[in-house]
């Protein structure tokens, strides 16, 4: 098996605006990861083309415009999670030798057909995420007493880190008594306990360690992958709303691949679509016992979300997985700047689909 | 790195008419593969869907019809290839050892929004495929003396094959004479040198080598898979119309990977949206010297296109290419039946997207 590298990342900053077209906003993505001159075109064996858009061809019109003329070009989707989706998918291409290189790009415009639930009938009229988010909010806190104030850190936190990430959406920190005045959407969950759709794209090269010679110098290596579908309707999951089952599947299963424990995660991006999410999500990952996810907020040790998580940085869908990736590969490069986590080694990006129903977990190291 | 053999395989009738939904269609193919038994829903590592629709999440949607709680569920699409793709895709998780076994299910409905190559915004009007596909055939006849009659020898081939096929579209045989005196649609081509967009659904069942036994009795393996993307418009590669240049690259890689040549093939089937295409495509895969495909098919010693081709059997786009494997795994597995190649060892799939701008091929080898 080939071992398999994070060689380069790129994102552009997320916007609330529409691009002219999906393929301007993916170009430019993929224009800066080239720039850096990690690889020549000539050089990518595969573009994986991570959206939920509905444009027809549309990793081979990316290639095309990228003067890259690859073997493989495709376009994945699996909604939140295809970002994440798309570099499982890049990993298999490497390690199983089919490809030494590939370039996944992840892209999409803020009125993305993949913003509504619209084929979950058993959803009735609930088909905007926030109604299943609602769910878990309240379980949560009748179960554990977690309290509206501690989701509310989550989105303190996680702006307090956009603040110094200049590619994400918002940039103005928040305070506590700001979260729980905002706008009341659905109890317990206001406004700003709510990530907002956007525009954006983010680049991620993966390479065969084959090709590692003199290209980077402290290789970030894919170590453990883990991944979960257990339905597509919410109404299959929520027999047990104290877990997003996937997540904890597939995070054993990662932890199992890269012979690691939650104790060993320096740094972790986690799907905070909602902040309920991210608090579920410290104790599906075994950062913590079940039920204590809403304390953890205020003295967890795993630094989270450096990026500013979905929350800061805005959920551009298929975009959202690529640049979880790339934000941890910069974290264990040392390359993150303002963010930058001292001494992180191991990192771990968690990805979810419409409601956990599925998930996907990524971990990367350094030697 | 993990050997892979096609475990199983099934398709639907291929028909004119709109299913109901898509996921209906996806299911039957789907769930017919599962009535044999080979593998039970709960060893499915991986759902890939290949489809050219807009549906979100349908893989998911897929896995949890057909009772599979798989690791990785994603939809792949690119154009017609989709299906050799997916198939592409889910050789490298096996190989890699991410996943033990993959369910590729191929589906498209007749009004796909994949049948029009709208975004090719250089092809002004011409829209339709059957423009490049009149560029290439005129292009034939003027070098290399290629004759209507042999296009039409073609057509009269594939639905030979496909009156004895139960799931093709077209079960009426036809003559030569008749092809010729079908209605001109842009010459040289009339209307039977054309494949017509249909609804229909393609299974393929891929496993690790570590389960095969007692599941197979004479294992199909995947040796050979080459891929290539030129470009996604057609005014890029016509500096040539004298081949598909991706083909030509692709089977390189093919032949290379599997350690064999054209002389090797006793199967194959080849892209023959249009009769034209799969002259071309006896040239590029090197059955037969550039310009000599139009006698190949009076003379050529290859079985091509034994399950009717697409022009045979209608053309669902993300469901072809998986039709595809499933034929030449039946051929190699002796189970084609009034079909049956007799003694075939080796088979290859070709498949391309887009006036020939990228093509896969895919080398299947039996013992």
């Amino acid at each position: 098996m080939h071992k398999v590298i994070v060689g380069d990342y790129a994102t552009s900053t997320f916007r609330k605006e529409e691009p002219e077209s999906l393929f301007d906003i993916a170009f430019k993505a993929g224009s800066i990861l080239l720039s850096h001159r990690k690889v020549s075109p000539t050089e990518i064996d595969a573009v994986l083309f991570s959206s939920c858009s509905s444009d027809q061809y549309s990793a081979s019109i990316i290639a095309e415009m990228l003067g890259i003329k690859p073997k493989i070009a495709q376009r994945i989707d699996n909604l939140c999670n295809s970002g994440t989706a798309a570099v499982i998918s890049a990993y298999g291409l490497i390690a199983s030798g089919l490809c030494k290189s590939a370039l996944i790009i992840g892209a999409e415009s803020r009125n993305s057909p993949g913003r509504s639930l619209s084929w979950d009938v058993a959803r009735g009229s609930f088909t905007l995420p926030i109604y299943w988010a609602t769910m878990y909010a309240r379980n949560h806190m009748r179960t554990f007493g977690t309290t509206e104030e501690q989701m509310a850190m989550v989105t303190v936190k996680n702006r307090r880190s956009a603040s110094k990430n200049p590619n994400a959406l918002y940039r103005k920190q928040v305070t506590v008594d700001e979260v729980m005045a905002s706008k009341r959407i659905s109890y317990p969950l206001k406004l700003l306990d709510c990530s907002s759709l956007c525009t954006g794209a983010s680049a991620v090269l993966l390479l065969s360690e084959v090709m590692l010679s003199r290209r980077v110098e402290n290789p970030v290596y894919v170590t453990g992958i883990g991944s979960q579908t257990n339905s597509a309707s919410l109404s299959k999951v929520i027999s047990d709303m104290n877990v997003t089952g996937a997540s904890r599947i597939a995070a054993m299963e990662a932890y199992h691949m890269a012979k690691k424990t939650p104790k060993d995660i320096d740094v972790a991006e986690l799907h905070d679509a909602f902040s309920i999410m991210e608090i579920m999500a410290y104790e599906d990952l075994g950062f913590v016992a079940k039920g204590m996810g809403g304390r953890f907020i205020q003295h967890g040790k795993v630094a989270t979300n450096t990026r500013g998580g979905i929350l800061g940085c805005g959920h551009p869908l298929g975009a959202t997985g690529v640049s979880q990736v790339a934000e941890i590969a910069a974290q264990l490069s040392g390359k993150a700047g303002r963010r930058q986590v001292k001494g992180c080694k191991n990192g771990l990006i968690h990805n979810l689909s419409a409601g956990g129903t599925s998930a996907t977990i990524i971990i990367l190291g350094v030697d």
